[in-house]
Order: C-alpha cells, then structure tokens, then sequence
C-alpha cells in the first residue's frame, strides 16, 4: 500500500459506485487521473472503487482509498460479507457507511463507525436529510456527508438547489460535534457547485456520477480542486 | 487471469469466509495450497476468496476462483454493491449465491443465476434443506449445494450425521434437473465425510472452517482430494 | 370466526394492501361488497385486508379473509412480526406469501409454507416470472400467483399484455405439480381480464387497485365474478 | 377506541411480543390485567399487542394502546406492511420503532418518527445501548426506550446488572434532548428492578417476558406499579 497523500480538507471523494467506466481496468485509470489531479493542486481527493478493485487501485496510487461499504461483523462466519481487516489490508484508508444506496440498521451503523476506529479506517456516514446527519454526528464518525436521495444523479447540485438543506445539516451537526468533516453530495457536477458547498461551510464533497460519467473526468476533477481554492 | 484448470466434478469448494486464517496474504497461501493438491491429485478445488481477495488470488492460482456472492443488479448506481461484471474482470469465473449467511430473496435468486449465465460465471446456488433444493434447481444454476445451517462450522458431517437429507436432496433435484451438479456441504472436516458424500451421489464437497481452520490445510485438502479417488 | 364460504376455484382474491380506500371502517365495507358478490354469484372472493384489520373484517363478513403476509417464526420474542398463530386466532383462513411489495429469502417462503400447513392456513405465493412460479410450485403451496411487477397498479392486464407469461407459468407450474392452484394478477380491471385469464387455464386472480381503487368496486366485483362463468 | 387513561410517566409498558401466553382472547385478558392495576394504583400502564389484536384490546380497556411497529410508508401499495393511519384508527394512540428485534435503517427511523408526530402517535423509539440512544434523541421521538439485547429475556435486570449503561444513556440523551422521557428495559422482572430504574433518572420501564411470562401478570405488574412510588 502506498497511500502517502495524507486525508486532509478540502476533500473530495469520488465514489466509483458500480460504473462500467469505473471497473477493474478503468477504476485504475480514473483513480490515476484523480492523483493527476491532487498532484497538480494539491488538493485531497479521495476515490471510492468497487470492492474488488479496492487492492488494485490502492497498489495503483497514492491518494486515499475507500471502502463503498463495510460490514459489522468480526472475522469468522459471514460468507459474502465486507470484513474491515480485509479492506484494510487490501489498502483502503478509509469506508463510506450507510450510503442511500447502502443503508444500514441504526445499530449497524453505530458498530461499523466504532469497528472503522478501532481498524484504524476513516470513516464517512452519509445520510439523507438534516435531521438524520445530527444522529449520525453523534456516534462520532470522522465524516458526515449529507446527500438528498432525490438528487442524486440528476446533475442538480444540493449545494445550489437545497442550500438550505446543507446549512441546516452543518448547523446541527455542529451543535453536536464540532470536529467532525461535513461534506455534501448529489448532483455535484461543476467547479461552481463545488466552491457553493464550501462557502456554505461544508469541508469538500461526495461526487460520483459528475466525474465517473464525464466526458472528460481529469477535466472536471482538476476544475472541482480549483474551486475549492477560489 | 490464470485460471486455466478446468472446472470438472468431482468437485471441492473452498469457501474462505470472512476467516483471517484466509484474508489477504493468507488468502493467496491457502490459495496455493488447494493449487498444489489439484496439481498432485488432479482433483478439481475451487477457492471463494473475499471480494477484496479475488484479484490477488485469481493472479496467484490456476484453480478455479469463485466469488462468495454477486448482486442481482446491473452496472450503475449500487454503491457498496458487488457487480458480476466486476468479479469476473478481477478473475472470478465462478461465484456462490444465497449462501446461509448471505440469503437472497427467490426472486433475486432467479435474477442472480439468471445473471450469472450471462456473464458466464459458474453458479453455485447454496440451499438449506431437500425443498428448498429442490426449488433451487428449477432455475437452472450450475451447482446446487445442500448445507444444514444447524451443522455449518461444528464439524460434524452432514454426510455422516444427516445422510438422508443428502439423499433426499439428489432425488428431489434429479427429478427436476438432471444435469445440475449436486454438492454437500456443513461439518465435511475428514477424508471420509467426502468419500460418504460421493457415495451419496453428491458430485463433491463445499467446506470451509474444515479446511481454513485445519492445522494442516494442505494436508486436510489432500485427504479430502485422494478420498475422491476411493 | 364466520368464514363459512368454502375456498373453491374460480377464486377472486382481493389484496386490500395500505389503501386508505380499505383501511379500518372501509375495509369492512369493501369486504361486505364482496361478500354480497359472493352471495349473488356464488363465484368464491377472498378479501387481505391489512393485519390490524383482519379480525374485523373476519367478524363482518362469511367469505374467506386472507392475511397479506406471515413471518417465518415460532411464537415468543418476535416484536413487530406477524405471528400465524394469532392471524388464524383473528379469523384468518389464508395468507399471502412473498408478495412482491413483501418479498422474502427462499429459505423463508418454504417456511412460511410449512408454517401455514401446519397451522391449516391456504398459503398463496406470490412470484414474478415463470421461472419464479416454478421454484415455488415445488414447495407445495395450496396456490401460486404470478405478478408481472411491472403491470401491477397499471390498469394494463398480465393475461391480455403478457399473456406467455401466463401461459409460460401455467406450464412450468403444472409440470411440477399438477394439483396446485394457479392465478394470475397485475393490471386486472375489467371482466375481460378475468374470462381470458380463466382461458389461459389460470383458475383465478389476485387484483388490487382494479377494485379497491374502482368508482364503484361493486360493479366491478360483479363483473368479475359473472366473467368466470364466460 | 375508548384509551382515556392519559399517557404519563412513571409509565410500563408491557410489549407481548408473539407470545402465545399474549395473543388473541389472552391479549385481551393481559390488557384487562393492567388495565385493573392502573385502576388500583393509578400508574400508567400501556400495552403493545400484536397487530391483529390491536383493534380487539384498544376496544376491551382504557388503558394506552402501542403497535410494536409501524412501517415509515403512505397509504398506497405496500402489501404486507404497517400504515400508521390504519393502527391508530384501530385504536393505538402510540408505537414502539426500531425493538431490536424488529430494527430499522436509520432513515427509516426518522422517517418513522416523523410519520408518528404527523398521525399523533407517541413515538418510543427502542435502542440498543448509549451512543445509540443519543442518536435517536436528536431525531425528537417521545420516548427512547434503552434495551441491551444481551439482558432482554433474561430475568437480569439492565437497572441492576448494568446500571452504568442506563446512566450513560440518561447523561448523553439528556445532553440533546431535555424533555424526551427515557424508559430503559431488558431483565425487568421485579419491583425492584423497576424502583432502581426510575432511581437511575429514567421514567420508566419497557418490560415483555417479565409480565406475559409470569404465572401471575396481575401481581406482578402491582408490584411494578407499587415501586414506582417508592
């Protein structure tokens, strides 16, 4: 494993989802034009790919690696299961939990935030609304990104179309943990939608669609890191 | 991907669970372990690393590698979902399917092996008892595996303690699909649990804490490949 | 309990599911609509009403009631789960199984079978597709019902738009077993539906909105019920 | 729906799971317990039945009536489930969510919550141990109902055997919520236990076996309801 490039904020992580675009062979080359990107700005940019190329892109470059998910379970019995030892060892730093298309049991989510501690993996719950990002702020996880359902993939920007949405979140997450990394997704899809959701004091982004189904994702990543500058 | 051994019954399935004794560098040992006694006996063992795993140990193996469970879905939007196209490309050419710990409704069975089929992976669909078997294999999945979720890990044999669910399970498939390959599995820890299974018309073996747990792997492996023979 | 109208073919089941046009009071008149139908017809129609409806309606009215759906348990520590036992004490005399707004593991429909057996419940599974119907006929449930998902709610007619799928279903189903009772649903809303759905060798249909939705459920039901007889 | 008896604290509510001891014409006799109990005693005592004996035991007494579960849905299409609307108009005036053995995604959770203030329904939202608890304040149920599933059904009592879970509990839910009333639960089998729970600061207890499982309810649930006073 390789991951030098240190997680810091601004971030933006890309989530590769289930993309033919983003799959085994292209994973790697859109992670590569992700560390490109970070290369040239400086600016942390984080990549989410599937579960099996998790070890190839990791091997692959140097920016952090996520998990999309990762069970609560301990090592043993739990064929078909996502075991954090194993993600970690495979070269994720990190592991989205409860994503809207991944979500999990309250309790689920308490034990895999606690579990990715103890692992040692940064851990970012996302949620759908701001009431639900004040409870999962208060099981301490290192990041909260809130994502309305009904954006995402629309190329509709939260940050533009619900900037309510994302002051409400930050304002009651921050009430209850000050330290926690607030990002925001859905519909992230332009430079401009990027600088939005940092002048409304989010830390960074969750972007999946907007980069893995671009015409040209180098272009667009290296325009999303430079507004987080401007 | 390497994996050039033919997939031929008799058959044994590895299935590396969530085990540490099977994840990441250990996962490729074990890996190369099953590889050396299908070199020396000649007996097909297939593996079913973690998703995590299957890149490094399809690279490292010849056998066949299975995945421990795919999605019924189609490339797109799944996070923290396990696409079919994926592990194939990482080098699967096989995977479980409704596995005890990992069940599936019966519709997404269908849809699974359905799947499965087109993307030309090998489709072992696990079962609980002779019923169930029995609805499993009208859909038409390459292997049907029959484990009493009551023996799994105890190392009591199911060919030896429950022999009549195993010989209830061929009759009800064989009524109903005379090609599909029939496996037993839950509690198979010695040579001759495997030998009683074939004389039980099973056409091989789905094991794991037997092996994975085992002192010895190699040398568990290697009795249970010879006892094919007798 | 009243439901002294025997089950017999042709049978209308009519799935109240959570529509406030057959929730609490309503339900109870809708059931009674069916009932006089009944009465008038002697064609047999079975209501589901929702679970806190069941013993109402089973007080009101002498046509069989149905549950929409039973858990796979045994009576004790099951909160908020569906016990057979108490929907049979409410004056239930059947159940939906694994409809597809309410889809269970495998494993789970053959439990739920047994279950509904062994506490004299009619146990009717619900499947998508013909190969779906299959795996569920060998479960030896008292009725199968095929439910194209993507016609349900639709006003458009499985028996007149896919009319394969039915007969596709009634093959495959009878080749399993010969003695299961097979309907049809999805779409049903006129009588026509029901007299080809009848032609197709289905011996009756589950219909939802097609009633509880209708201007004048009565005269629909009738319609219905006078189109069995075509 | 005749619950006149007003819901205050201290409160017991006695959960009858699928116990069979609980289930139709016993439901009823079990809610007449209580019911004669806060009568004697003036101790409010709510009951949570199954869904088929809702409607038949919120007719028998005055006491308060809970579903163990609702679904978080709209009337519509959603065979099988649990619409709010349709248990309170049986006569609930409130519902357990998320009992660990009926637990929900978190969304779901607060989704269930608001569905319950929109059909003026008393929320107690069930959680599994502290940091659990805080997440669900900040989503404003009624009642947050603290239960360490290793203890439920045990007869050890969480007031006792884990004292500091409660406290725990009290201190970070009434970090985020001052006026939401906090039950705690698990093991509760003796007026003692119940007299320690409320010394803890909670304002009451959830209890199941403890009562349906007693030879005697009646006694039982006095010596209950006589602790709270002292």
């Amino acid at each position: 494993m390789k991951n030098t490039v240190k997680f810091q904020t601004p971030i933006i992580i890309v989530n590769f989802k289930t993309y033919l675009e983003a799959t085994g062979r292209k994973a790697v080359e859109l992670a590569e034009k992700a560390e490109k990107v970070t290369r040239e700005t400086n600016v942390c940019i984080a990549v989410a790919p599937q579960f099996v190329d998790i070890a190839r892109v990791a091997h692959a470059v140097e920016i952090p690696v996520f998990a999309q998910h990762i069970d609560p379970i301990k090592p043993g019995s739990c064929t078909g299961h996502v075991l954090a030892e194993a993600v970690k060892e495979a070269g994720a730093v990190g592991t989205l939990i409860n994503h809207s298309e991944r979500q999990l049991k309250l309790a689920h989510i308490d034990a895999t935030v606690k579990l990715a501690r103890e692992t040692d993996l940064v851990s970012c719950v996302c949620v759908n609304n701001p009431s639900v990002s004040a409870a999962a702020a208060t099981l301490k996880p290192d990041i909260v990104s809130i994502e309305p359902p009904e954006l995402i993939g629309t190329g509709v920007a939260v940050s533009k179309a619900q900037p309510e949405v994302v002051t409400d979140t930050v304002k009651l997450v921050r009430g209850i943990n000050p330290s926690v990394t607030i990002l925001c997704g859905a519909g992230i899809s332009r430079g401009e939608d990027v600088r939005v959701a940092l002048k409304l004091k989010t830390q960074g982004v969750l972007v999946a669609s907007g980069i893995v189904k671009a015409k040209d994702p180098y272009s667009i990543l290296r325009e999303f890191a430079d507004s987080t500058k401007q």
